[in-house]
């Protein structure tokens, strides 16, 4: 693997210079050789005057192919085609799936997207302007519209017909979906069922009438969950009339359920992983805002303390164990969070579910307290010769564990039902709400039993 | 979507019936009319009398089907098969793609497997014997043995012949392979260019030869990586002879990529979210190892704080602020190994981008570290009147910042190296550590600033 990505690096080389020394055809030959995900790895990687070049060399048609795979953020990518002459623009946009340069668009200045749209086909910018409403993360917003579509009364022939005519435009060509006189979808028939039927058989007899499909305003996860559990290549999309719009692709569906992924993991750390910049003045004023955020909730945790400063003072040993409380507590509650947000995620929303794993975190937390709490009793009984000591060090740990665990299950939730997403809940935020509620907790406990713990 | 699903239920419901009422026609019908992801959302549900009955229903063949879509963990769906007559499990797990059965088989005991294999036909019972010797998580362990394999001087006919023999058994009719006279892997033509191409063209001028294969003992993470890339719909598998030997579909892939993000997103917990029962002793018992793990650790910054007793007892203030301190450090810590961990999976692990990351965060700590730093010198002497106090507190927090910035990214990545997975350092793991390197750089600092601090 290792060599074999040597030698592309040495291809592609091969490929610039190409380009540095303007000899047209041989570039052209070489990467057109290229895989779509290959060429857009060059595009990315070329200068300025060097994409000039290659915007000269390639046709919009070839030009779309490679800008269907480039995987920079849409916002970069519209960048490009600011360097290009708005006619070629216009016409590479109107050569990319539509999903994907609708995508883009939504990121272009309002006068060039006019001008964009007004310089493509009108059948193209029509598309467009109709997608470009589709709320983010949407089924509407991640459709292709090109799609295979064919009615039942026809046969297998005349279906493969339209499939082969179709074959070139299309995002997906191994299903073609039914549709009726309305264009209302009414079954799916996949290529391989083609294959092995008879072709003088119709459409009607051979296709799959239990279709699934989803609504143009479903959420990209549920679709995604959908593709997922019943391993479709790809899933028709309708609108409320159940007319047959657009369809989502397995490939659109990988790069949902990577950024869905990368937002959970991102919120329990509290820092956008996706988009972190390897330049440390831009990294560090990105995570910020959230650390000072929690910083200030800290400062509430450091106001109580200060107010228990006389107890700290008689009994210097309890602040032997702040950090000890804190942060086992904290480490319980983001376990107890990345639970709670996990089952959220994949087991829906419904009260019943909700209660459910509250109660069972809840639980979690008492067991967990207790077995901790009976540990740091019988560790610090002994290390300190002071059972009683232990026991406020281990009580104060059991009951933070518990509140840790309740907040780190019931905070997602809250979130989730105020519409939130409950992954912004993160897990330092809940390690830092946890710190205050711990040091409240331990410091009432140590209160009542100061004058055992002194000895005096 | 939700008025959907509960007609789905209804449906289901109904289908059970059936089964209870021991109508096998009836059951038969609808049962096979479901999808088969639906057909294994019913066979998880039924009660063991109600499958003893659905064995007798469904054939070999038909029960195989809904086993392939049974997304439970192989060592719950072994004991279905244990139900079962030997002879029956044995054709049912004939009928499985090799790659579903293999999973599976992985966890009969010894008697039963040899027993199975016996009982199968030979050539089965080869594949998977062979299949059970690739290591888990490698290419051979996920891929199917079900495949399209046509060689370069057939005519587009005699191929397209060849995909209608196979439509029925292979796993991934959309894809054909083309191979040499000894088995290598030279080509690959799809469906889609099969259809556009000419009847009596040869193999060799439609097929593309720039195919991409993985080797069979190659990561799943890094197969997942190149599927994702290219947007295939199914990879080939090639032994060390370049001889090709499966395939991997997309769908087995969504399966890997959503395993390995909720193992990133466990680590980053320090708890298994794929496998958290919902039995809260089970629950704790699972967490407990960690927690306990790190209160240990925890112990020692106790231990060291201790140390600094005299100085708490002396300037009852500091205390007041460990634990603004060890959580922010530790905060930002996390979202320092949130960030390395990342970049590890998706930019490689050569040592350039390694040193490069930890240049990176360390410099970002620094940045971090003098903001926050300088935020709690303002607070703190506003707030006490007392800047001395103000600059130990604030020149604690940014050295500690920057400490837990070079764990966050150094630890994760050395354990890489020393072939561990970076997940396992986990979120708490780190926070824990920074509270103790926090401690000792506070109190350290503070030490030398006492006389300022307590103004005597």
């Amino acid at each position: 693997m290792s060599e074999d990505k040597q030698k592309s690096e040495v291809k592609q080389a091969q490929i610039v210079t190409y380009l540095e020394q303007q000899q047209a055809t041989k570039f052209r030959e070489n990467f057109l050789l290229l895989h779509v995900y290959e060429q857009a790895q060059i595009l990315t990687e070329l200068t300025i005057r060097q994409r000039a070049r290659l915007y000269r060399y390639l046709t919009p048609e070839e030009l779309g192919a490679t800008f269907n795979a480039v995987e920079e953020e849409p916002e970069a990518v519209i960048k490009y085609f600011d360097e290009m002459t708005p006619n070629y623009a216009a016409a590479v946009l109107g050569q990319m799936y539509t999903d994907n340069a609708v995508d883009i668009l939504a990121f272009a200045e309002k006068k060039k997207l006019v001008q964009y749209l007004r310089l493509m086909p009108t059948e193209k910018s029509a598309e467009i302007k109709e997608m470009l409403h589709y709320e983010d993360k949407t089924a509407g917003a991640i459709m292709a519209t090109e799609f295979v579509q064919i009615v039942s009364n026809q046969t297998v022939r005349s279906g493969m017909h339209v499939l082969k005519k179709e074959a070139k435009e299309a995002e997906m060509v191994y299903y073609a979906y039914v549709v009726d006189d309305e264009e209302k979808l009414i079954g799916v028939v996949t290529l391989r069922q083609l294959l092995i039927s008879d072709d003088d058989a119709l459409i009607k007899d051979v296709m799959n009438d239990q279709v699934k499909a989803v609504k143009v305003d479903e959420d990209q996860e549920d679709v995604a969950k959908t593709i997922r559990d019943y391993n479709f290549l790809a899933i028709p999309v309708t609108d409320y009339d159940d007319k047959l719009i657009g369809i989502i692709t397995v490939d659109d569906i990988i790069d949902v359920i990577d950024e869905e992924s990368a937002e959970d993991y991102s919120g329990l750390a509290g820092v956008d992983i996706e988009d972190s910049p390897e330049d440390p003045i831009k990294a560090a004023s990105k995570r910020l805002p959230w650390l000072i955020t929690l910083l200030f909730l800290g400062m509430s945790t450091a106001t109580l303390i200060s107010h228990y400063e006389q107890l700290v003072s008689e009994a210097s040993i309890l602040a032997v164990f702040i950090s000890s409380i804190t942060g086992t507590a904290g480490n319980a509650g983001t376990q107890s969070l990345a639970v709670a947000v996990r089952r959220l995620a994949y087991k829906g929303d419904d009260n019943k579910t909700l209660l459910r794993t509250i109660i069972t975190e809840v639980i979690t937390g008492v067991v967990i307290g207790l077995v901790t709490g009976l540990t740091i009793f019988v560790i610090v009984g002994l290390w300190k010769h002071n059972f009683i000591l232990g026991f406020v060090i281990g009580l104060a740990m059991m009951c933070a564990i518990i509140v840790a665990n309740l907040a780190g299950s019931i905070i997602p939730m809250a979130m989730d039902k105020l519409g939130f997403d409950p992954a912004v809940a993160s897990g330092p935020f809940i390690s830092t709400l946890s710190d205050l509620t711990s040091v409240l907790i331990y410091f009432n406990i140590a209160s009542i039993f100061l004058s055992f713990i002194t000895g005096k």
